[in-house]
């Protein structure tokens, strides 16, 4: 039951406020939207440290080497991102605080360049299918995937020829001196990223409003009826579940879901355990303010 | 209504048996697991024609180019695949069947070369990603993202280079004429790629037992519960559940939805329009023998 104790130790210095300046880890490089959330997140107000993937952050966490990690969570259009699900079971830590990085790609080229001259374009796989609508009317570019939007800006800076184009972030044309031949081409207006901000304690900052749970349920009908029947008995508000299938335990699923509501402390120490009863390996994975516009 | 008239038309084909040696799309390169998908399920008695990306095999079913596409739908480490579902939607086709692929990586390389050699390692990143565990004992390695596995291996086999290594999948080091010098190295077992067969007509094949839908639900407390409710009144068992927020729509969400059970014709024309009726944009994806090992 460590979360239950984690849960009163955390309600015992409620509210947490954050550090001044807190070093914060983050998996991306400069220009990436990793990097643009940790900063909107603290208000530009930390000292931030790029880690290739996302165990690098965990790691870093570990070895209190940063106080905060900063990962991407889930995406509006792609979904979860299951390997962050599976570091914070991994490693215990907790979700302290959220941030939505609205993704609006631009193509980028070396100044001088327009339109006309470019025949080659770098971005990551998500960056052209994200602007896919832009693209059809260019099918002679060539597309060449790279892993990380922000390093195929800084592979077109690099090579000042004005026939090679990035689909990258405006932060980016900033950072590389790039110039920027269109705006704003990708196909969804509303493509979002989630961020969370991960701590290795639990910190209960002013106004939490979202719980982040993840469990395994066995499949026999009616076992998830019953759970959403808890949060409906609580009046608790789902806004987020999803289900992958865990293939080697005979169709066993694991559920990602959070929950919103008016939640007080009882509440939440009342329902934990309630779903925990009804599962296998449940997670508690935090309690934190939602984030606002 | 169009989703009630085509199940009707269906039902009255009863079983429709697959065509002899059908013109099959899918999208990849030789070698990758989409052809690998398509020619499991088609028995290897079928054409098949290669595209670059899914909405290719779509245009390819529209102009009447090809009987059926293969697309993945789902994977059990990333999740759902949104976009061959806003194709299904948007095209408003059916999927007749599915099939399963377990990812299985090897590190691939050109002849003579042995794990000593090796310097650079191309592979698609969760090609990468998923052989972690592997990777770990070979930190001097340098890793290059590439878009897809079978093309990366294809690279490695072109460049005759022994310090050059690809991660793939088994059968492309058939095609490309490549030694395996480390079998199976994915992180997880597990990995499984799940791939539906489209056709724009619904057929309805021998034994069908599972089904796909997709709708828009609002975000107010109980919506999903009436839902599940409704499963649960007819025994039917969800086997697969996945919410996406609709970020224009105020936080309505999308959700996709399987599910499976002893499903009479009549069952079927009465469950449909019932959840259609509690939710937005209803759509039914299709009714099809679910895939056996």
């Amino acid at each position: 039951m460590g979360y239950l104790d984690d849960l009163n130790q955390a309600f015992s210095t409620y509210p947490y406020p954050l550090e001044e300046n807190p070093k914060v880890a983050f998996a991306g490089t400069a220009g990436s939207y990793g990097e643009q959330a940790a900063l909107s997140f603290f208000k530009n107000k930390c000292s931030l440290s790029a880690f290739q993937n996302f165990d690098e952050v965990f790691a870093c966490l570990e070895e209190g080497q940063c106080d905060y990690g900063v990962l991407p969570i889930e995406n509006s259009s792609t979904g979860s991102i299951a390997s962050v699900y599976d570091l914070l079971s991994r490693y215990h830590y907790y979700i302290i605080g959220e941030e939505e990085v609205r993704v609006k790609h631009c193509l980028l080229a070396p100044p001088g360049a327009t339109l006309k001259d470019i025949r080659e374009v770098y971005s990551h796989p998500q960056g052209f299918s994200q602007s896919q609508l832009f693209l059809k009317d260019h099918p002679d570019w060539i597309c060449i995937p790279y892993h990380n939007t922000a390093i195929a800006a800084a592979f077109v800076a690099d090579q000042k020829d004005i026939s090679k184009a990035a689909i990258a972030s405006k932060r980016t044309s900033q950072l590389y001196d790039l110039a920027v031949l269109a705006d704003d081409i990708s196909f969804s207006q509303t493509n979002v990223t989630r961020f969370v901000v991960v701590s290795k304690k639990m910190k209960l900052r002013k106004n939490p409003s979202r719980v982040s749970i993840v469990f395994h349920l066995p499949h026999r009908p009616g076992a998830l009826y019953e759970i959403i029947g808890v949060f409906s008995v609580f009046s608790l508000n789902l806004c987020k579940i999803e289900s992958r299938p865990l293939l080697k335990e005979n169709w066993e699923y694991l559920f990602f879901m959070d929950f919103t509501g008016n939640i007080s402390e009882n509440t939440l120490k009342n329902v934990l355990p309630i779903i925990e009863e009804k599962v296998e390996t449940f997670q508690f994975l935090g309690y934190y303010p939602q984030y606002e516009n």
